[in-house]
């Protein structure tokens, strides 16, 4: 059904939310599963995946910072099978046209299997263990703590453990993306660039919705390479700008004009914005100043500042245990609803119905639309055994639980299985986390089990090695399990199957475990000087790793002083302030804070909760001036903002690689610093 | 007439430059010229030229960086006003309702009045001539080239030359405003911020285009108020933002985020910001480096960085060269047409049939449209008699050569009859280029007759002193004629009589002869350190005169060498370009540049260029993307950026005074040095 202009303004005054974006695809096929999942593209896959494996494992081996590729792989997906498809229909004999769900299949195998040279912990916990890192210790420095790379174990390793995020989670796909309606702003972000890439022609609206996120997309491009020039050392560039004040800054309190997250603060629900900038404020503003004052006191005035013995373990534990508060909170209500429809045999209740699932909508009134019951059908097609996931899941765990104390003697079984008996719970946490906020807060998961199973194995038992082995196989299963419903995310507003996604994902995950291995061991076989400081290949996140390990080992005493307690306080309050907002009448309940989304800048500072404020502001006097402007170009517009600024980091990642650094540093100095910087300066030239 | 949104567009779908801003007015009657010189507007300007000359006086004193205030004058005229006419219309006694012309009138009066806190030279030439300025000087330091102020003969000199600058022009004001169309951006802005405060009620298309006008106000006040923060001191801020990189940036290539030039740039023709930035090319990219090569060769290599000895000598007479070459060739042409006309007897020839008119316009077509109809109209209502001019003219010159020989014994009358007679050019020649650009160049000119008649006298013969006061008698000449035409530019796009502007600025320039020597008293009274290096007023500017005064009176042999042959070449030049312009097909001849508009960055810095180049490129863009609607909002758009960057000249000179300094330097460093700084940081902190 062709849909004219006039009908598309007129729903718009009659207040529906927004224009449909699935009309426009309505002469469209959507192609059964098998087609999705076509051969051509496990071969685009696997090329990028290589590509990008290689950049993640230099980045990983000489910054540590990786950014994410995620959208550079959906749009390197679309070029190459592109170009392919081009050259075939040239030739005369293209057989299927290029749909947007094999798009997205491309961009989910690539995801899986480059992120696990990420996961895989190559720059991390996994590099922490050899001997090259342990000599650079002062403690653990023995062989029951050491384990060398080899490529054998590390295949094995990748296998056993990076299947099980894929299973623990499958069976909660609807309610994550139907039920609870989660954003996951990249993973939506994507979706609209596909969807654009791939709209029928002669679209009007769309075509103007292309155009936008086209325009703002390149505008978020040039962005990033313009502050790049501008970053040649640490505090340097526009992250460091004290937009609020150099006070402010000290305390992480600053608009660091990342494009990508305004975008991604246009696309979450205000609700969640606000939340991250409360728990900013609380945190940054009022918390770790006070418990700085007590430097000292409470803990060792001489650490290191990022010591976990310091203020640094507040800021983990804290995060993580309100996170974790939430994330059981949530868990348990899911997993209530779910057995009782079970025992009322009622299996058609939705959990629509549940209050927290309206909150985290986009304001959106409760009606369905024609976008939402097209995907809904979709989606719920082609299901994914609910055996699949219990059988695939029992089967990984029993041989991880096998396989694994045979590659780390000191990781005991019973470790493997309690780790496996709770990280359903918390691949949920960091999927819903991930949902709601955008942040995959694996490595502090990682970070959690360093500690929990290093302080069980204990100091003489190889407490090190299986504290870094353990963050391993968490890490594995939280990353992967929010990425994979990232991408569920992508797939679900692209109208791809499940099914295929899942299988992409599976393809993926096996390309991954033998890519990344064998990349790392290329580096590491190539180079001599890896992991030494200074070097080229300096991996200076390995250290930093096997020292958590080795404070890890000392257990809940190690941390500093009022930590536990306030992990206990913070624990309650995220689970009663989540019953507050169940049991408050709605209108109350929606305007209280997530908890989850509170927690986020504990940890990793209020700068990006400031960005994605501004992102809602902006959104929400759009919304006032002109709402159906604004449900039809808004989310363009974020996600433009969202994929420039992600394609960007492909070639950023490739000038860190070509050692091509930026030249200039913008610096912010305080007057009085200035002035004598300026008379150093005068003195030297 | 009324006139509905519909035919507007109408009249935009078919070709029409720009919606009519003064049929909006047709309802409102134009006040007969001294209805528009009330009571109440001069009280309130002499209330605005007090505090505007005692900032302008401080900031003289202190940093010797005067911001322009003319868009303050005019907001602050119409705030203080409308409260006065509210007040009096809550209490039921206002008989005359406020209009834009006598909004205009406070504006032009006030501009004249605080005008003379600048060109009176109280922080340069004439301060200059002090003992205590002249103490700090190696040469000339003897009685003869001192003169040390005194409250009596500053009066008196503002009183003998400030008003030769009003008659001189103002026979040109119909060549320049109506036939030139010359755009004065300053002017236009404040027109149509003027024209914007009295709209009448109920206009759809004016009211939004003073909406915009307003946001683009707001923003540009709020970025300029942003910047401040970060420029705690030189080489700090967004002025030193090495946009194109720190090479460039040495040679003042960059783009400095200025709103007021994006904004100038939007308002001047393309092809005047395309001259502008060819002449940046030409001087900052080729030939000042190439010059500079011929350090120690050309000029001494010791000299300090802005020695008119040096590479500043080549920019100051280059550019004045050009800019003479291009005024007299104009002047020259004008005179001819005016004889020839005369002679003809008919003096109904339209001069708008010069080539040059047509190539000023803003690519409009040469029908007149209604508003230029309705304004020629007002402005050539109101005449202002020949013998007016001719007569003050010769009056006040008369009664010059008379009375400064007698304040300036070194001051010969010859000097000043011969000051007199070029006066008139290099009137008309700043009043042109300041219409082109914006750029009022009158201390340009003040340098140029420190050299000449500072040589002419001599060193032995009070050379110094006689080269300082004919710097005054120039500066206060140029300096007020392109006031007055800026003015009449404003009252000509506001409807008010040409002769209540004279009157307004004969009356603002009568204050400004009292107030401005008695501000300078004041400070020079209560301060004793006035004058003196370190203090809290140094006077920066005094001292630089002084010595370019010592200089001058060695004549052109102390130019750097070459200096004089390239400025003949220039001279020769800009005379070639013109004629070129006027005697090549005219398709050819408008894509010439202007040499006028080449020579201002010669002098001044490529920055600038590069903002007015970029604002000609967002206009060039929205003009190709949606004619209409750039005529309709493009003005709009660029005042608010002008006038929002002119307001917050205000606070920031009230911050200035007040000693509040910013608190941060945002600091370019190249990577390399950026090393050593944070070394430097660390070892100190």
């Amino acid at each position: 059904m062709e849909k004219t202009d006039m009908e598309v303004k007129k729903e718009e005054e009659e207040g529906a939310p927004a224009p449909s974006v699935e009309r426009v695809f309505d002469g469209v096929r959507v192609p059964a599963w098998r087609e999705q999942v076509t051969v051509r593209a496990l071969v685009v896959s696997l090329g990028l995946s290589v590509m990008l494996s290689v950049i993640v494992m230099k980045l990983n081996l000489t910054t540590g910072i990786i950014p994410s590729l995620n959208v550079a792989s959906g749009l390197l997906g679309f070029f190459f099978v592109k170009v392919w498809t081009k050259a075939l229909e040239r030739a005369g004999v293209l057989r299927v046209p290029f749909t947007r769900q094999e798009n997205t299949v491309i961009q989910t195998c690539v995801v899986a299997a480059y992120g696990l040279a990420f996961s895989g912990g190559y720059g991390t916990y996994l590099f922490g263990m050899s001997s090259k890192i342990a000599v650079q210790a002062t403690e653990a420095n023995d062989s029951q703590n050491i384990k060398d790379p080899k490529l054998g174990w590390m295949i094995a390793f990748m296998f056993v453990v990076s299947f099980v995020g894929l299973f623990s989670l499958v069976p909660l796909r609807k309610i994550m993306i139907i039920d609870y309606k989660l954003i996951y702003p990249s993973g939506t972000a994507t979706a609209y660039l596909i969807n654009g890439f791939h709209t029928p022609q002669g679209e009007n609206l769309a075509k103007k919705q292309v155009r936008t996120l086209g325009k703002f997309f390149s505008f978020s491009f040039l962005w990033g390479f313009f502050q790049w020039f501008y970053k040649s050392g640490d505090d340097c560039g526009f992250e460091a700008f004290p937009t609020l004040g150099l006070k402010a800054y000290e305390n992480k309190f600053n608009f660091d004009f990342s494009a990508m997250y305004v975008g991604v603060g246009m696309i979450c629900p205000h609700i969640v914005n606000a939340s991250l900038l409360i728990g900013a404020i609380l945190s940054w503003g009022i918390m770790w100043p006070l418990i700085n004052n007590q430097k000292g006191n409470w803990y060792s005035a001489d650490l290191p500042p990022n010591s976990l013995h310091g203020l640094q373990g507040y800021r983990v534990f804290i995060a993580v245990s309100i996170i974790l508060g939430d994330g059981l909170y949530n868990f348990l209500k899911v997993l209530t609803k779910t057995v009782q429809a079970f025992v009322s045999d009622s299996q058609k209740i939705r959990l629509s119905t549940l209050p927290v699932s309206d909150e985290v909508q986009m304001a959106k009134p409760p009606i369905v639309s024609y976008d939402d019951d097209r995907r809904i059908e979709v989606f719920l097609k082609d299901q994914i055994p609910k055996w699949v996931a219990i059988g695939g899941y029992s089967i990984v765990s029993l041989v991880s639980i096998i396989t694994l104390p045979h590659i780390f003697p000191p990781l005991k079984w019973y470790f493997i299985l309690v780790a496996y008996a709770v990280a359903p719970v918390l691949a949920f946490c960091n999927a819903y986390g991930c949902g709601l906020t955008d942040w995959n807060m694996a490595s502090t998961y990682g970070k959690l089990a360093i500690f929990v199973f290093g302080a069980w194995a204990g100091a003489h038992h190889g407490g090190v090695l299986a504290g870094l082995a353990s963050c391993g196989v968490m890490m594995s299963i939280v990353a992967t399990a929010s990425d994979l419903m990232q991408d569920f995310k992508t797939g679900y507003l692209t109208l791809s199957s499940p099914r295929s996604m899942f299988v992409s994902q599976v393809i993926g995950t096996s390309m991954g475990c033998v890519v990344a291995p064998c990349v790392f061991w290329l580096f590491y076989k190539a180079f001599d000087d890896i992991g030494v400081p200074g070097s080229q290949y300096p991996a200076p996140y390995a250290i930093i790793y096997r020292n958590m390990a080795i404070l890890g080992v000392d257990g809940f005493s190690s941390l500093p002083k009022h930590c536990l307690t306030l992990c206990y306080v913070f624990f309650a309050l995220a689970i009663l302030i989540n019953l507050a907002r169940d049991l408050s009448p709605k209108k109350v309940g929606q305007c209280i804070p997530i908890p989850m989304a509170m927690a986020i800048p504990f940890y990793i500072g209020a700068a990006f909760a400031i960005d994605m404020f501004i992102g809602t502001v902006i959104l929400f006097v759009w919304q006032k001036m002109d709402r159906a402007k604004a449900a039809a170009f808004g989310p363009a517009v974020a996600s433009g903002l969202i994929c420039g600024d992600g394609i960007w980091s492909l070639p950023q990642a490739v000038l860190a690689l070509a050692q091509v650094k930026p030249p200039i540093c913008m610096k912010f100095l305080s007057r009085k610093m200035n002035d004598r910087v300026d008379a150093f300066i005068n003195s030297a030239s």
